[in-house]
């Protein structure tokens, strides 16, 4: 599919990048970058690629697909280091999950006859690090491309569109701009606010430690999955999708303390309209077979 | 180890109550009583007692162990209901998330001679009625049980104790508003942020709920799956653990308001900081072996 594939970062993504690239056979040769000594170690003790290289700028010589995977803060200055290496006709694609940010961080120091595509990849774990990954990290799962204009070529997407689909992924276009917000629900929030109750747990003076990790299997403990992710990667996110998630942000404060109020003064029928409400949707996401009963019966039971 | 144990309510836990004591032989007789006939009929259908009946009431003669089953905000009408026909030296007990409001609704009606010790398996999933239960639910999970005061047979909290052992629980004591408060951190809160912002989603006008389905995996759907928990037992949790809760959840506030306020700044610090904190503590919960690095693996992937 592809000649060489310049990945630049090989944490958890970038490292499942390469394992699925080099399990599917879509690229002849995989050139690794990292700034880390210890991943680039790790990574050639893993046989993650088939050079390694310490600067992103050697990596993406003659590459025809260079994948960014790094934290959304880190774009500008890989896109500074590889623009005068970059081949001609190269596609330049990212994984960050944040893209009106990557858009401006990089597109202005790509040269032009280079496609550049950011892209962001649903899927991840709370792990880190080469080890971390996996070849069926991105199997079934979404990848959103976000064509910064309309004038990308449209062979370019339609190329890149077929690497995810060939890693199992579905696929979707749309703006930089409305995937933030996409994103800042369906994901930022809910990692601010796991985030956030998981220290407000740990501030608690009356509650122990030992009693949080204990009696967690309430509700508490899918929250500190979350709350374990990685924690540059999050730094950025926030930072660089700042509007959006204020304004989701917003309007998550102002609910709650509608329910709150509710709560306080006994009204127990608007809190019964919204669980039943929120019980719906989540049947919805059952029937679109995002997940399955059975599945969950094993999570909460794990 | 009973003679006859009463199940009133068959729902979720009651149903898996009525099937690991089968499972185990802890009784050599299971009497369920549920005011829906829908219940009563699925239980039939599915063999889960050896007596079923309309009236709590029927239930508990000559049960040497009562388990109310039922949602917080039904605990006093059942006392009311089992009164008169309680067997001296009957435990009663029941599995509501919520203790002080259970204590002060039951305790005021039963009789004298019969040992009360409300308890809680920290245990559920999000799905209700007879046929969700299983009989390995409380397998190494955590049950506490509230004796409302300290002359409490000792006797009967070690029967009742044994009782949940048996089940598979690990069993603790504490008093009944220490654990309003514990939960409160634990279950409540969780609960109600991911009620809150299944609901802020579903309000977002420029994002369609096909779109938050899609891309959920972000992080947004372990929210939903918690927030399609049974709508009547959470509606009762807030309403009677309405103290607990406003405190935790206005600590959860001030602390997010902060959070909003780093992010606005560009406080890339301190959001790293916290991140880094609540990493911790999710691998204190690894390391105490309530959830594997594995098992986790699994769960995202599924």
């Amino acid at each position: 599919m592809f000649g060489r594939v310049a990945i630049i970062g090989i944490g958890l993504i970038g490292s499942s990048i390469a394992r699925a690239v080099r399990a599917r056979g879509l690229a002849r040769h995989i050139a690794i970058a990292d700034r880390s000594a210890d991943h680039l170690e790790r990574a050639e003790a893993l046989g993650l690629g088939d050079s390694l290289h310490a600067g992103a700028d050697a990596a993406v010589v003659g590459a025809d697909l260079v994948v960014a995977c790094v934290p959304v803060g880190a774009c500008e200055e890989v896109a500074k280091l590889i623009a005068r290496d970059l081949a001609p006709g190269a596609i330049v694609t990212d994984v960050g999950s944040v893209k009106g940010s990557v858009v401006r961080q990089m597109r202005p120091h790509l040269p032009a006859g280079i496609h550049f595509i950011p892209g962001h990849p649903v899927a991840g774990t709370e792990f880190s690090g080469p080890d971390a990954g996996f070849a069926d990290l991105f199997d079934g799962r979404w990848c959103i491309l976000t064509p910064p204009s309309d004038d990308v070529d449209a062979d370019a997407i339609a190329r890149l569109t077929a690497f995810w689909r060939a890693l199992g992924s579905n696929v979707e276009c749309m703006t930089p701009d409305h995937h933030d917000l996409v994103l800042a629900i369906t994901s930022h929030v809910p990692h601010l606010i796991a985030y956030n109750i998981v220290g407000t747990a740990d501030d608690l003076e009356a509650v122990t430690q030992s009693e949080v990790m204990k009696f967690s299997a309430g509700g508490f403990r899918d929250f500190t999955r979350i709350a374990a992710s990685d924690p540059t990667m999050w730094r950025d996110v926030f930072l660089h999708n700042r509007e959006a998630v204020i304004e989701v942000l917003g309007r998550f404060t102002e609910d709650l303390i509608a329910l709150q109020r509710h709560i306080r003064w006994g009204e127990g029928d608007d809190l019964f309209e919204l669980f039943t409400r929120t019980r719906a949707i989540r049947r919805g996401i059952i029937g679109m077979g995002q997940e399955t009963p059975a599945a969950d019966f094993g999570r909460r039971k794990g």
